[in-house]
């Protein structure tokens, strides 16, 4: 908003920032506001510009010893201007120095809403055409070379979901790929877990039977955020992995049936898995979880450890047809891309996002080792690789 | 709902789930309705029943072999009746044979808003009076007996904070500690990390400086649900320890400022953590994280790696004020608990709730290490050995 007291000031030498420049700016005692040479108009509340002085922020890891409940009442921007290096000078009331912003500082963090618009996460939806040419690796090239390594971390990031080829077919491997990028989670299952039939299973995971798309772990809390399966020994019949879309899936389902899609995202599920004796691990949490934006965060599903719904009754029917209409999307052959390993192919999942399944086997050992991780570890090495390249 | 079909049951021998047994029941073709002896009303729609036919979850932990996306269409209940045994028996449309169901199992998972309701989490709020007693265990006794075991884990679970006395001074110790319940979850910090004032320390941690009252790698997603620390050595003068209870500082200001408290719901913070080349940790979440209850499930508050406020122009100073507004809760001396480590002093704090800081510190070596788990180990471990008593 400009007041009579705001006073354009017009720029000859347009400060360029990825090629975009100021254009102008102005200003009011309560914000800043810069025109972007591309037309885009960036207001900055004066309260915002005081928290965020580059003073206030001296750590070489941006960490502040500063902490805004320390601000003083009443910021007023007295002035601001372009600087000759291009950068723009505030001054601000309650300060002893003026603060400068860079214009490409200003233009990453502006909270006009294309700028901010450009910031939220846009993963890339797939479905069953994904098939065709999935998102895939080659470990030695990813253990070798930054690049490669950068470009894997990357598709498995956008898509959520990503082979790796020529992994060793040693046990303990699938760590080895972890430590790659991230931590290893260690649970009550171990470092890692091996995936074969066994007599008694306490875990249906470890049996010959067909498993449904499913995420893993939706009874704790925080739920392994990724999971890696690679395997040691094919079946040589059946056993075929597949993978479906989650996000993809509630898209689907928040344009064909807003009303369910909403329901799921308000009320949550318990899940539960019990060892009795050693083990009662116990989460609660929406099938659709949304973030503060209302973009989808994370999906839960699995039928196997999903507790009785703990629902008002009168919701009861209305959440029974939301959760099954969102169950057979995840269960579409439109969605799903199924596969078949073969000993040394490993494949990862983002396990809040996309689902895995696997059809029944009967014959020959299916021998795969199952690890997890978690995003942060993931993304923080992509995004320290994207920014040295 | 009761309808012109629901047939009242007068029961002759009330059925005995501590101390509270069936009175009557009744049903619809839509629900089964259950008046308890205690005067409470369960009503359990067909459906739902349905689903949970014990005969449907035949594993030894409850997980299932069947999906609720295969129930039959238009499930109706056809008859429900006491049976000898005191278990409900039902006849639902659709399926060969009954389903038996026990007044126990019935009662747990009743759906009427009293039984909901007796099943969400209720934390123990606390403020500067906990200094008085502070919830506490021995390690020996902790480590040797299982009551002493749940009983320190209970406090845990309850206050979000425990004091853990005697644990050997030797390196390493932090980690033990945790595997008496939990996983280690390693980080770019390593399984564990050294809190000492070191030269050109990367992270404000690692400096003699007062830290403010935080939650530790909001920047993280998941953020480490819990985390310990350990001390070997203390400083001879400052350097003391500080926590609060970041549920009942949210608690305080939902009831003072409810707008406030409203706001920091519904909008993210984005917070960052940065060593260039190597680490690139973001992740972008409310100050206070409800659950889909609306109960307070999470907080953050770390003045360090708090990055620029992502927010619509005209919300900025409203989300100033709730902001400044929480953090003078969460530093209020009438809600902080101060305390001294000695040597071999362990504390623990559940990192989504209780936040703590240290004083500044000048004479003397203080030498603490630490380390970060998550809840579902603890909660697990808790929940079996209650059961096992």
């Amino acid at each position: 908003m400009l007041t009579a007291a705001a006073r354009p000031i017009a720029s000859a030498h347009p400060i360029t920032t990825d090629d975009i420049g100021i254009a102008t700016l102005h200003h009011t005692p309560s914000r800043l506001t810069i025109r972007w040479s591309d037309g885009r108009e960036s207001p900055y509340p004066a309260i915002w510009l005081a928290d965020n002085r580059p003073d206030r922020r001296d750590r070489p890891d941006g960490q502040r010893l500063f902490d805004a409940i320390d601000l003083p009442e009443g910021i007023v921007l007295r002035a601001a201007a372009l600087a000759a290096d291009g950068s723009v000078e505030t001054h601000l009331a309650g300060f002893d120095t003026p603060a400068r912003f860079t214009a490409a500082w200003l233009r990453a963090h502006a909270l006009d809403p294309a700028s901010r618009a450009g910031r939220r996460r846009k993963p890339v939806l797939w479905d069953a055409g994904l098939a065709a040419a999935p998102p895939s690796g080659d470990y030695a090239a990813v253990l070798a070379d930054d690049g490669a390594r950068a470009a894997w971390l990357r598709q498995v990031h956008d898509h959520g979901f990503a082979l790796l080829r020529g992994v060793p077919t040693e046990p303990g491997m699938v760590c080895r790929v972890v430590e790659i990028f991230g931590h290893v989670r260690e649970t009550n299952y171990g470092r890692l877990f091996d995936v074969v039939a066994v007599e008694k299973a306490q875990n249906l995971a470890f049996t010959a039977l067909s498993l449904g798309n499913h995420t893993d772990n939706p009874y704790r809390d925080p739920v392994p955020q990724m999971q890696l399966l690679h395997c040691l020994e094919a079946a040589s019949e059946g056993g075929e992995s597949v993978v479906v879309d989650g996000f993809a899936a509630a898209d689907r389902l928040r344009r064909e049936a807003p009303d369910a899609f909403d329901l799921l995202t308000r009320r949550a599920v318990p899940f539960r898995y019990v060892e009795a004796g050693k083990v009662d691990l116990r989460a609660k949490a929406p099938l659709i979880e949304l973030d503060a934006d209302g973009d989808v965060k994370a999906v839960r599903y699995n039928n196997r450890s999903i507790a009785p719904f703990d629902l008002d009754p009168d919701e009861v029917e209305a959440f029974y047809d939301a959760y099954r209409r969102f169950g057979r999307l995840l269960h579409d052959p439109a969605l799903t891309v199924g596969f078949r390993l073969a000993p040394g192919d490993l494949f990862i999942v983002e396990n809040r996002r996309v689902l895995h399944g696997r059809r029944g086997f009967s014959a020959g050992r299916r021998w795969l080792q199952g690890c997890y991780t978690d995003t942060d570890g993931l993304t923080s090495t992509l995004f320290s690789l994207e920014a040295s390249r």
